[in-house]
């Protein structure tokens, strides 16, 4: 039973089998966003902002934080980001770069156990990134690809995660610090991408004992309807063993599938998110009802603590 | 590969692991319809007929049809139900019903091969359904409890299952034209309801080698927003191996959970019937749409064939 155990400085989020699923809000990242990425580079945060509240608001377990932005300074904007989000919500991050620097920058200021957004199976990666796993103590999404790139073969791209778990646990970290990313391709392209997923999701968590997630929106690539494509796909990984993903929790229907995925496993105790959220039909969609539901929440939470 | 093939008198249709999910029409039933049950009653067929145009055009594989009104001449209007239906539609149906005249009724005026929905573990059920079964050459419900009702074990509905499986083929019914009910609870009830489903769907595939079906609005009675409950179920039944459910194909987000889960399964090949139900959003939910998109289907249909 793999428990990935990440934190903010006053909240712990726990990814795992017995667990709701956890929703990483995706939307604070500047790549295809050219008006965030031109605010970002000129220290304007404040669609940052906006987006961190929305994504918590709309039931976000965790926030993805990435800063790239071509010809930026990615280190100093990617702290900067952190320590704002950090200042205005309190879920834990997924600190998020393909550059080192930019990584070591982020994890600096972070307070909490974070996850580290990632590491490849590739040699020169796996000996940058897993130290500062280990140094920072935090948790990493493994994605399994490596210098052959991303093999069309499952069986391939199951040996590349089970290596860079072996190699984390060769570094000291400990296999429930690895959440494993197996590459979900788009359907349109690929015919087996859904049926490849879910096999190598279940093999993931029963061969390998380890959490999973994706980028959940990638399957629905240039089809239409993608918002019940992409629904119908996390509820089947749901099924299949995945614990996470990286998706848009502003989006309604990608947030049913989830949610229901969670009734149909068990993991929403007496369906109890399910009935806060639904039982008011009048409230769906409405920023008020949003905002009032947030507060109730909250309310909750302190009573409950 | 278990192949179920049913038929109408000009066209047929395989349940199977390889094919779309099949999707079997439930509106045709007085259940709980006081005023369908009034007029199947005095011999108004008007309801029925529109039931059976609208379920096809949105999709419906089969239909299901029941007769069941306390105090009427069950065995007369089913056949008499039946025989309206195939003047109306082509596809095949499921003749349903508790009572073994009403059954033997609908079967000696169907045209094609049908499915009789339903038996069940009960000795005494058994050794009068299943010599129907074989006498008419048709295909069979097997749904999972017995005289000591509805185990909570799935390991004893399990076993209720290979019974019928067993008993069937000792009557000369092959294994594949049982289709098995593994009789979904609501989860409101019992929270567990949803994984013991996906588990005993997934053994009456891999163990038994049986295509299985469900009634699929049961697992969320009770809760409120149903429709997206249901559709991820179905989503993710489809998911653990289930081939087919007795539904509602006029429910939109069901409709577009099952249409997903054959693109992700890769059973609606280069999602075409995806991209033609979805491909122009202003489509979707008009009549006068759905009208065009079923006469275009059967025009594509006769160019094909």
């Amino acid at each position: 039973m793999s428990r990935t155990v990440v934190s903010s400085q006053s909240r712990e989020v726990i990814i795992g089998f017995d667990q709701p699923f956890c929703i990483i809000g995706e939307r604070i990242n500047p790549t295809g966003r050219k008006k965030l990425a031109a605010e970002m580079a000129a220290g304007d945060y404040s669609t940052v902002e906006r987006d961190a509240l929305a994504q918590v608001q709309a039931g976000a377990s965790m926030l993805d934080v990435n800063a790239g932005i071509p010809l930026a300074d990615e280190p100093a904007i990617l702290a900067d980001t952190i320590k704002l989000v950090q200042s205005l919500v309190d879920v834990p991050l997924s600190i998020d770069s393909s550059i080192v620097e930019a990584l070591e920058s982020g994890l600096s200021v972070y307070q909490g156990k974070p996850l580290i957004n990632s590491v490849t199976g590739e040699e020169e990666r796996l000996e940058v990134v897993l130290p500062l796993v280990k140094k920072y103590g935090a948790a990493v999404v493994a994605i399994s690809n490596d210098e052959t790139g991303i093999s069309e073969d499952p069986d391939v791209r199951f040996a590349v995660a089970k290596k860079i778990v072996e190699r984390a646990m060769d570094h000291g970290i400990p296999r429930e610090d690895v959440v494993v990313d197996p590459l979900v391709m788009p359907i349109g392209a690929m015919r087996t991408a859904g049926q490849q997923a879910f096999s190598i999701i279940r093999r993931l968590r029963e061969d390998l004992g380890v959490n999973t997630t994706c980028g959940a929106s990638n399957i629905s690539f240039g089809l239409p309807n993608r918002h019940a494509l992409n629904a119908a796909f996390l509820s089947m990984a749901a099924c299949s063993g995945m614990t996470s993903a990286i998706m848009n929790p502003l989006h309604s229907e990608e947030m049913a599938g989830v949610m229901a995925a969670d009734v149909l496993l068990g993991t929403d105790r007496d369906c109890r998110a399910w009935i806060r959220k639904f039982r008011e039909p009048a409230a769906e969609g409405s920023a008020e009802a949003t905002a009032r539901e947030a507060r109730g929440e909250r309310r909750r939470r302190r009573a409950a603590g």
